[in-house]
């Protein structure tokens, strides 16, 4: 086998480096707010450019400008957000703009195309002083500025977009992946893109990287954190996880596509090569080695689409246990919106239909008291009572045994534990069968896309 | 609630105790073999009365007269078994008996009415010292004899007619049960049967009867046998646990049927009440909740009833892991032979039909060579691959999609792993399916019996 050659990496580099005009706008633009913000009044200290913009090591199109204004610790929380919000919706002025909430409110909008956020902040003298959940960040500019050379600038670039080509990019909830600050630091660690992949592609369950060595040894740093498959330590506070929110899959998913990428290297590596949906024909023909069955609902009003995934997320995963809690199988879930009127969640379940009697196993027989209880709880039992591995068992009639009414029912049952307006939404519900969602697929190229991605359910680097 | 009463156990007592007449008649008969055997010429040193019958704890119409014969420890193994069956078989003389081989062969048959069983065993000085498997026996009786009380020999019978009521008497494969020296342990221990069966309805997990205080501790026994559930220490062998036959769930079923003796003391406890066979009709409409399946094979030539149902037990627990392996859920088997023409083996099934496809879980990303090896393997899988819970996982089409498929399969593999005459028995199998399995209830009351106990899988006790 020839060596792989690695030749093509100065293309993707190009492509991803944002080019001499970008920049001067992008500068211009981050000039001209600090200068608006310096200029209104309020109890305001400074401004600060922070996020990937600040360091130089943002995607080209990627127009996302942080810009952090800092108060004086001594400012109590209540004018601390008062002042944030005022000050920020005098900058953004005319301007699309809105009011977030994550730990505080802040202001996001877009201007001239770029996606602001204007952010209020403590200005404390460490990053483990903080008082609001964003006081960390200006820390994270200031130390990468301090770190990164420009070199390594342009191998961070390399590195986030193999791991937007390999979808492990973003720590939010939908892609559980690599922050780009995660992505600064193993650059840090590992030199190049390169020797990072090598180094990603040797990683073992319990991988620690702590830069500045702030934990004695790296055994007693996983002790801290509950052996973490993957631990790194934030340089500017040491009781932080900067891969707290990288998944254990996608740990695995970055070492795998590492190993895959270094034995044959290709572009389509950073440039996810969306593979095309199956024909109508090809997903009828898929379908009939499967059993896919599944709920539509209204998309909830006044919901935001990102908030949305999250929430399609944690019900599929919460539906998908009590669905097995009734003894049904499910390989796979999938769920899927467009973000403004539709929401889909679909099972694969290995054991569509299931027998009308269900085997009951009770307490074992030395726990005498509760044996009695649920000897009286049956006192007619299909079958049994029957001591098997010491345990108590019977039979009764099951009450779902087919999944289209335990998919029902379980359906019911979350729609009465969410909240508004989610909860209102699905009630709404309608059972999908086969049929129904071939006929979803036709209608819409998108969710056809999604469910041949679904149905392939294949990685794009294996 | 009334205090529970339990005068009819004089009743039973009654019942169970052989009668004045019988006793006379076993007399008599013993003397005359030992008689016989004592005038008999060859190098055997004298002859005992062993098993239940000399110490008077056996049960009425249980006419076992186990006799062994002394040889002295320097004889040759060969010409003591040489010996041995030559005495025996001028005892039998013309009366029916046949060579038995355990651990070394012994002669059994029957004289007038009596099971006898005529073994040569090694006169040595402690059971520990013994140089064949029985040479513990006559130990047994020597320390039964010295401590058991007339009395107690009574409450020995209770005790061996309600674990018989309870399907827990005797060590065999089939019952893994309770053997009758343990029986008569219990009683040295706790006094009485009432004693015995109360300690039995407390008794924990681990349980440890140590008579002589042969191990200094219970807990140092416990270490040295594995933590066993029970551990019943051979006051004349510290090395053996007299319980070693004994199932968990055989132990399991003694303390919940103490216990509902206890609350509820019956006379059915002793005499197993037989329920009565379910009518066609209801076979049927049980049938209707539940999935059964199953293959019939012809007795297998010249095997003993005995070792059949141990050999059932085994191949039917071994098809089930078949089939459990090929994602078949079974609930439960049953199986049965008539002893002379047909054995069955049948399964209820949870999941008789399955998708087309089947995922296959392949090695940890962190294996990289067998990660190689398991995608070399599968080129075109339906679905996949992809990393999910950090393996490599993908579906490929299903072997066997269908109970009926994997069950013909599984009764194929195994009769080619079975040796003679069970291999050719197995290979003649055929599959049942319910409505078969009706037309033999319907031809067979015995099977119909059988079938209708396992149907409604209920302990007597319970």
């Amino acid at each position: 086998m020839a060596s792989p050659s690695f030749g093509f990496l100065s293309k993707v580099r190009k492509r991803i480096t944002p080019s001499p005009s970008d920049a001067r706008a992008e500068q211009a633009m981050v000039r001209r707010l600090l200068r608006e913000i310096k200029k209104t009044k309020g109890p305001h200290l400074s401004a600060l450019l922070c996020g990937s913009m600040a360091r130089n090591t943002h995607l080209r199109g990627d127009r996302d400008l942080d810009i952090f204004v800092f108060y004086s610790p001594k400012l109590k929380r209540e004018s601390f957000e008062k002042n944030g919000l005022q000050l920020a919706h005098k900058i953004f002025g005319k301007h699309f703009h809105e009011e977030v909430y994550s730990e505080h409110p802040y202001v996001r909008g877009n201007i001239d195309g770029f996606d602001v956020e204007i952010v209020p902040t403590y200005k404390v003298e460490k990053a483990s002083d903080k008082l609001s959940a964003v006081d960390r960040t200006p820390f994270h500019a200031q130390y990468m500025r301090k770190h990164l050379s420009k070199q390594q600038c342009g191998e961070v670039r390399l590195l986030k977009q193999f791991l937007k080509g390999i979808q492990a990019y973003g720590a939010d909830v939908k892609n559980q992946g690599v922050p780009g600050y995660l992505v600064e630091i193993l650059i840090l660690r590992y030199g190049t893109f390169l020797k990072a992949v090598q180094a990603m592609s040797q990683w073992k369950n319990n991988t620690v990287i702590d830069l500045e060595e702030q934990h004695s040894t790296p055994q007693d740093a996983l002790k801290q954190f509950n052996n973490t498959h993957l631990l790194v330590i934030d340089p500017t506070d040491m009781s932080r996880n900067v891969a707290a929110a990288l998944s254990f899959n996608q740990f695995a998913r970055m070492i795998m596509a590492a190993r895959q990428f270094l034995a044959a290297p290709k572009e389509r590596f950073f440039f996810a090569h969306e593979s095309p949906s199956m024909t109508l024909p090809q997903i009828k023909s898929h379908l009939a080695m499967q059993e896919l069955m599944g709920i539509h609902f209204p998309f909830p009003k006044e919901t935001v689409e990102d908030v949305m995934w999250g929430q399609l997320l944690r019900v599929s995963k919460k539906m998908q246990h009590g669905l097995e809690a009734k003894d049904y199988c499910i390989r796979r879930h999938f769920f899927w919106t467009d973000g403004q009127e539709h929401a889909f969640i679909i099972f694969d379940v290995e054991n569509p239909s299931l027998q009308s009697s269900k085997l009951r196993i009770g307490p074992s027989v030395f726990d005498a008291t509760h044996v009695e209880h649920f000897l009286r709880a049956h006192p007619k039992p299909l079958s049994g009572p029957r001591i098997e591995e010491g345990k108590v068992v019977l039979e009764i009639p099951r009450a779902f045994p087919e999944f289209k009414g335990a998919l029902k029912e379980e359906a019911q049952l979350t729609a009465q534990t969410e909240k508004s307006p989610l909860r209102e939404a699905l009630h709404q519900f309608a059972l999908l069968d086969e049929g129904q969602i071939i006929a979803l697929a036709k209608k819409n190229k998108s969710f056809q896309h999604a469910l041949s991605a679904f149905l392939k359910g294949k990685e794009s680097f294996l």
